[in-house]
């Protein structure tokens, strides 16, 4: 049998010729990356073949340059003799940027199928401009002269510069031998010179996409010119001190805490930035924009406006599409002259994060009916195609982003992410990052709850079951399911789910359901109408869609119909940021997205009771669940 | 004979059946305000006829209104029998407002011949608007609906509005149960929201026209809804202390002090705009705008921008056409949200100044072939029609503006304004406020010039004739004439011209004068060709335009031809913050006029030189000068 063996960490194995070598990695030991699972379309188990007799496909997702230097794909490439892989540190799935990129690979695979694309134009912009010195014969004043320049390369009708800008023209200019770079941003229909820098600089362009949630806030650093992201950051946000929901975060800023809620999450989106910023030895003055997606409330805090009215009948924000600041307006630490754009909001209920999603899925112009289903601290729906959408909106809490649950945790190193449980009962996880678990997220928690049910360990309303595993127990009064002992977790303690974190993550799957099967009634359709259910979210970078199903979080449809898309608010966030055209699309999605309020209709509290079972208090709307009910049955 | 009456004077007086109303107030020593010179253009020659028997010919510049209540012109109403007229304050013409409006007067009567007209839209309105409050089915957020109902009652396609201001909307909008008033400022193609207002506001809306000259600064205070200029106020630029020309005050900024002038001349512009609300009880935060126009020069001083290149081959300027920037930015002090408007330049020594005054005196669509000669410290010659036009710029000094002139003043109350000399060698004049004399501005120095000359005071080099007259003396080794002893002057100090004033006058107009002619032979054109002479400045109220010839500051055309237009620059200013329409205008002025550099005509300095004499070396080139010369000679 061929021996493959894996660089830098020596591991081999013997294995059957024709096997892939991904399959050779995880039988030696050896964790690669991969999103996809093995399609061959995520591009991440890149290796590099050192020797060896090996069959590849042939693949889009490597560069003629990285073929010649012996790149493969690891599931994509068969072990036909001996074998010596080298394992690249990007490939390591034990190593480094565990969550960066993920969104991108796993949108790069979305687009491949869906043809998304937008023209790439970032907001912020940079052009090295070699202007012609001044003559006699053309004496035009510097101000004009760059804008001639500027407008020889790109569009601008409309231009603007600040003062502090025009009053270093002369000197820069003449200084720097005529040679600059200008930086131009986008404002509504104008286009702003932001700064002049001497010399070229235009390689040096990065932005901040910002996905503000309830609970957790994402930064990723991109390189404007590239579209690249270089790196990615999480935080819960630091507003949850004054209220885990959206309403609480309200009622405190009424009382006189809109000033301290903005200024807490701007200092969130700082602490991000300069994580990234200073991980990858970039200047923060080399970072011109900011595009934060958030749901309304989220929005209206960080510019510090009055989200009073948002939650009283008739539910009115202060602005659903504000306009682009200054960023040192709003306190954010970039280059002080630099843009913070804001996605524009479907309603007060429906904010820029569900834009993003409706951007980045496609879903405006999708030819079949489609449902995005956005899990958050709200989870918000929006069932539609290229010709008509509606959206609404569910509170769920926040247990679904492992807040609010007692071991939860956000998708970060150390998170389970999958769980299984055996037939023996034993818990089987992996962990974000490989190493020893600190915690569990959303998927995480998904995986365990459907197992559970499997199991038998909890009953259909979820009541955990003291007879039915050791693992059950009382503590203070209370039963919890032990996950990983003391010993073998990262942090010394036990990583428990107990009955009200059951309860917690019921909840907020049933009000999803509800949701969603209250808004597919109200357009007169089923859910087998649905020809695509998108399931987005920061659960994790995996999602096991047939135990979303398990547990009653999304509807009984073929595996195929559904498909995890990950963070689509900061997919979304950056999609707009990297390119004017999808920017502007935002705001017409965001226009033509009808919203309906789920308070609106009498039985949605009906619905949501009815949902809180396993899957669902109707078991026959789960027809799948069922079937595999039944096969239990019989076999026990 | 008829007796005429004057209230609230009682001065009485008989004349003539037939002669005019202004006639007999000459008679019975009552001062009436005039521009026109009775030709019942100006309308500033108002009485109220109390009783009486009197012949009025119809005039357009009274209302219906006025008419009944017994307003006429004096100028064009005939006594016929006793009459008793009461002079209203605004037409006494020894009382306040002697420079308000005196512009606005002028060009009235120049539109109604020329039909220069742009729609009211001023720069910065107000609109007080009652937005429909929300409801379930309309429940736009309130940036969106103050936006949709903004749209309601103008066209704004592309809308800004700052942080600050869209904080303030919830609270605002809903205190003043939805009624409030919107004040919109242009920026380029955006209309921005400045300020929203709780109530109707909307009569409070003024704005700021400003004229930066070299020696002088004007500022009108004008209502922005109505058009009307409510008040004026002039002072000379302070920056004079840093030297009295451009080029000094570029060199001086060069040295450092850049900001130093800019300080300097912004702390000018607000001690008038401070004197011109505080006297009219207007608040500073009711002026929204603020529209300057100068050279280019002292634009890019008030804006804080160097000037140093455009002194210097190949004199560019740092910019010609510098964006709106808030008021607050740059130091004025009207509403900190308001805005600071620059009227563009044609170039770096053809500033907004002459952009102005091409605007305001119609040239550019003028079918027949204009010449505009601005005299400022900078004298700038305009030539061309709808088709073409050519600018030209010649230093000429301060001295027409009442600078660098021993006894000069600008013209404001108690200037010389006018000037005669008897058969008898005695001066007669007039001063504005008809006040006694505290010192002599440039029409009068024209006026006097012209006089010593005609009574051969002066011979033709400009030197003074001792032997001439008994008021030609020498002082300190320097001869001068004693325009008024110290006993009738209002500073109890002789008023006299010095042979170094004369000879500044003489360069001046020797400059101009060379300059224009450098242009008309650069053209191939002969000042014949030249259907119309507007000659503009601050020179005072009045000019002579015979004795403009006399002197040799403008060609030897037949009078009718040549008009005195005042100052085109504050004039062309007022009409952009007025007119969205004219501010475009002025763009396209700007970028239409082509400019010639003297310095690149060899002969300009030949030129400058045989003009220096009285009128010009060439004495055929003025032939009516020489015309009378000639009769002069025969009688004497």
């Amino acid at each position: 049998m061929p021996r493959v063996t894996f660089h830098p960490d020596d591991e081999s194995v013997e294995v059957e010729r024709g096997v892939t070598l991904m399959a050779a990695a995880k039988a030696a030991g050896v964790d690669l990356a991969s999103i996809c699972g093995g399609d061959g379309i995520c591009g991440r188990c890149r290796v590099i073949v050192k020797n060896g007799n090996i069959d590849a496909s042939p693949t889009t997702l490597l560069s003629r340059d990285e073929v010649q230097r012996g790149y493969v794909l690891a599931c994509q490439t068969k072990v036909i003799g001996d074998v010596v892989v080298e394992v690249p540190p990007e490939t390591r799935a034990e190593e480094g940027q565990i969550l960066i990129d993920i969104d991108a690979q796993r949108f790069r695979a979305l687009y491949q199928e869906e043809k998304v694309s937008f023209k790439h134009e970032p907001l912020a912009q940079k052009l090295y401009l070699e202007l012609p010195p001044p003559t006699l014969h053309d004496n035009l004043a510097d101000h004009q002269r760059l804008y001639r320049e500027i407008r020889r390369q790109r569009e601008a009708p409309i231009m603007q510069t600040g003062l502090k800008v025009l009053q270093t023209h002369p000197k820069l200019f003449r200084e720097n031998h005529w040679k600059v770079t200008a930086t131009l941003g986008l404002r509504g229909g104008t286009v702003e010179v932001l700064q002049v820098e001497g010399g070229d600089t235009a390689e040096r362009n990065y932005g901040i996409a910002v996905d503000i949630g309830t609970s957790t806030v994402v930064a990723h650093l991109l390189d404007l010119n590239t579209g690249k992201t270089i790196d990615a950051e999480a935080m819960y946000n630091s507003q949850r001190a004054y209220g885990e929901e959206v309403t609480r975060r309200i009622i405190y800023a009424e009382r006189g805490g809109l000033d301290q809620l903005q200024k807490t999450v701007v200092n969130d989106i700082n602490n991000l930035i300069a994580a990234v910023v200073t991980r990858n030895q970039i200047m923060q003055q080399d970072c011109m924009a900011v595009l934060c997606a958030g749901n309304t409330t989220m929005m209206h805090l960080v510019l510090g406006l009055d989200p009073a009215y948002i939650r009283r009948d008739p539910y009115v924000s202060c602005s659903t599409a504000p306009p682009p600041v200054r960023a040192a307006e709003v306190g954010v630490q970039i280059n002080p002259r630099g843009l913070f754009y804001c996605l524009p909001a479907i309603g007060g209920w429906v904010g820029g994060d569900v834009t993003a999603g409706v951007l980045a899925s496609g879903l405006y112009e999708s030819d079949e009916i489609v449902m995005l289903i956005d899990v958050g601290t709200n989870g918000e729906i929006v069932i539609g195609n290229r010709d008509w959408m509606v959206a609404c909106s569910a509170s769920a809490g926040p247990a679904f982003e492992g807040s609010g649950v007692k071991c939860g945790m956000k998708a970060s190193r150390g998170a389970i992410e999958r769980v299984q449980i055996s037939s023996e009962g034993n818990v089987i996880y992996k962990t974000i990052g490989n190493i020893k678990p600190r915690g569990i997220c959303g998927s995480g928690l998904i995986d365990l709850v459907a197992g559970l049910s499997e199991a038998g360990f909890i009953d259909r309303s979820g009541a955990l079951q003291p007879e039915a595993s050791s693992r059950v127990r009382e503590q203070d009064r209370l039963l919890e399911f032990v996950i990983v002992p003391a010993q073998r977790s990262g942090t010394g303690k036990e990583i428990v789910v107990t009955q009200a974190d059951i309860e917690n993550l019921l909840s907020a799957k049933a009000a999803i359901y509800a949701g969603a099967y209250i808004l597919i009634k109200a357009l007169d359709l089923d859910f087998s109408d649905i020809e695509k259910v998108l399931l987005a979210g920061g659960f994790g970078n995996y999602l096991d869609r047939a135990k979303a199903i398990t547990i009653g979080l999304i509807p009984d449809l073929p595996l195929e119909r559904i498909r995890f898309v990950g963070n689509t608010s900061i997919m979304g966030a950056k999609m707009a940021l990297l390119s004017r055209e999808a920017f502007e699309k935002s705001y017409e999605i965001a226009k033509d997205v009808t919203y309906y309020d789920l308070i609106s209709f009498p039985h949605y509290y009906e619905e949501f009771l009815a949902a809180k079972f396993l899957p669902h208090t109707e078991l026959e709307r789960f027809p799948s669940v069922q079937a595999s009910l039944k096969v239990k049955a019989r076999m026990s």
